[in-house]
């Protein structure tokens, strides 16, 4: 029988009723015809109150307990799934990671799936159930101990499962309905997109759209893996939510997929830094070596052997790149004359993989900002994005004048 | 190295300062040179929580999903245990029931252990380890599953550890400092027993003395593993708490070693039963498959052949007992005039395995009760303990005036 893949996050599994109201959906599937495997989240709230415990017990924590601490919550949840299940008539058999099992990288905390061999659930398909309810975020190690794969873990289970069962679809239940053209709550004219490119998912995902983590993108674009986003709280028919498949899947598409935006930027430009080969490695390993997550990167024309030098980072990180840049000044291995940070900055991107067929998407990005009166500090563009920083309190009017002018409200 | 099992139960892991409490104990017997084997239960509420979510989702569970579910209590403070003793530099890891493997039957939700291979948890220690925390009350099914031992399950989760170990004790750390020759909130005089012998503590834990579970005190007297009680709330000298010990190993006892009571029990009687070969195994087995728990039983003289059948069990089985009999009557299986249900009794016992050898224990108790106007109900005996049943609000009168009179204030 076909194989279908269900992934409920933290939220849609928060009560015993949203559990029931989950399962529900499960039983429609298996009554199509599938046989499912169903990955669950903590109920929300769970997890943080097991890394509470972790960090008040030991700050500096062994990886190793966190992760044997930390996975108990998704257990959980896979019990009570399969516990719902079999009162409603379906056969069901929850799997903790390590019984399946899901082996990973002995990475704790931040482990990277291995294999994940299919011979377990296969005969328990075999034997009669119907559904196989696995514990998310977790695996077991070469060493035989508990792994979890880090935040948001539970969207990378789903798919990496997807992808060893080769299953038809990897559908991912969350508290949205899908993927919209940009955030329906600073622009009305939100759209939500029926499919969306592997790519331009990536590129919205670390653009700060939290629906779906980075890596489970990655992995589902690298397997094929065809990924749907759609709602665990309303009624859906077979067509709901976003498909998040590969471009060729997708007929018709718009140039501009959508329109992204991150309030939390702040711009930090290094005034008259001596230019010489090997300065910006230099820059750029001492901030990385500090944790600070550089985005964009711009550098001016070098006048007289000195130049300036632009980046942005997330505002909470300004203080910690200012202590690395003082100390490398401190220390003479980097010269510059100030470091300026401008905290009031916001980044707003254009994505659309129809960008590499069609010019003039960054020139009519630049007049619909000037047209509004909008001041553009830095710039930096992808094969299928662009993004500009520009001041803070402008990010909604930009957002609805770009959403208007590519007419995003519209279905290709 | 020698091997120390040490078990905390969930009062005493209630919360992280607990955990700590607990943690400075076991550094203290690792500073002492043992390599220590530490059994936790669920901090407490936290089993009766995930208990609760079961039965809300499926009165009728099923088992395998119940011990998934139930058992990652343990699995929590295994952990945390883990981290507070690393952060107090004692090397210490913890144990999943499958990871040592504690081997049980399927009888999920009752398991029994069957092994505990000790290879794992040795090679940890040759490692370096000086502690093996290990998550109480579960273990793993022949098929792979996780499998629970039912309630108080952890004390003999620690007894079995202590003797596949070897270990030289298994001191079990709860919220009282050791057994007393009764309950020191009825008898101002009760005092803590130094020593108590396997046999009169299995009476005593049959007769409702909550310290320790009937099942691990069987294990413990079967592998001859020395037990300690003792208090987790209290600082402790090495001769604190109670051991439960080989009778040879105490060399002066009372005759007497406590006194047990239990109010919650009825006195049910059977009036003109048709008196014939295999009525009373009739009786007990319509009782028995009702679920009626039947403590003591008292067959009166048969006159006429006809007979008077009495016998006791919780006050809450009453109506069960009433049910099934009255449905043994209607079908024909056994003839009896009336049922008679007497609610307000409650069983004193005297307990003691000198006994054995000293006469006149029954007398005396019975001149006792004589004496203080008490009428006795019910009397049964074995080879260490005499009950009585008795009006039950004489049961505070009872237990003190048993107590003065055997002494029992004063050590042997």
């Amino acid at each position: 029988m076909p194989v279908l893949v269900m992934k409920f996050g933290g939220t849609s599994v928060a009560t015993l009723d949203r559990i029931r109201r989950a399962a529900k959906k499960v039983g429609v599937e298996v009554a199509k015809g599938y046989d499912v495997i169903v990955i669950v989240s903590a109920m929300s709230g769970k997890t943080n109150e097991l890394v509470g415990w972790v960090n008040e017990t030991s700050p500096m924590y062994d990886a190793r307990e966190y992760d044997a601490i930390v996975s108990s919550g998704e257990n959980v949840t896979a019990g009570l799934m399969a516990l719902t299940l079999q009162e409603m008539d379906v056969s069901a058999r929850s799997w903790q990671g390590w019984q399946v099992p899901v082996q990973t990288t002995s990475a704790h905390a931040a482990a990277r799936i291995e294999a994940i061999p299919s011979d377990n659930i296969l005969a328990s398909f075999a034997a009669g159930h119907r559904v196989a309810i696995v514990a998310g975020f977790q695996g077991v190690s070469p060493e035989g101990r508990i792994t979890t794969l880090g935040r948001g873990g539970s969207d990378t289970t789903a798919v990496a499962f997807a992808a060893a069962f080769a299953a038809e679809r990897c559908d991912i239940y969350t508290d949205v309905d899908g993927i919209y053209t940009t955030d329906p709550r600073v622009c009305s004219k939100a759209r939500r997109l029926d499919r969306i490119a592997f790519e331009e998912m990536l590129e919205l995902a670390s653009l700060g759209a939290k629906v779906l983590q980075t890596r489970s993108v990655e992995l589902a674009m690298r397997y094929k893996v065809k990924l749907r986003v759609l709602s665990s709280f309303e009624e859906q028919s077979d067509e709901a939510g976003t498909l998040v498949c590969d471009e060729e899947e997708i007929m018709e598409s718009n140039v501009v997929a959508g329109v992204a935006f991150s309030r939390d930027e702040a711009k930090m430009t290094l005034v008259s830094v001596a230019d010489r080969p090997g300065i910006a490695a230099l820059i750029f390993t001492a901030l990385s070596d500090a944790g600070v997550n550089v985005d964009m990167i711009v550098q001016n024309i070098s006048e007289e052997g000195r130049t300036d030098m632009t980046f942005s980072c997330p505002t909470d990180q300004v203080m910690r790149a200012e202590a690395a840049m003082a100390t490398a000044k401190d220390a003479g291995t980097i010269n510059f004359a100030e470091l300026i940070a401008d905290i009031d900055v916001a980044k707003v991107s254009v994505v659309g993989i129809g960008m590499r067929s069609h010019t003039g998407v960054a020139a009519k990005m630049f007049q619909v900002l000037s047209a509004e009166g909008i001041n553009i500090k830095v710039i930096t563009t992808s094969e299928i994005k662009i993004s500009v920083l520009i001041d803070r309190k402008y990010v909604e009017l930009a957002v609805q004048a770009l959403h208007d002018a590519f007419e995003l409200e519209k279905a290709a």
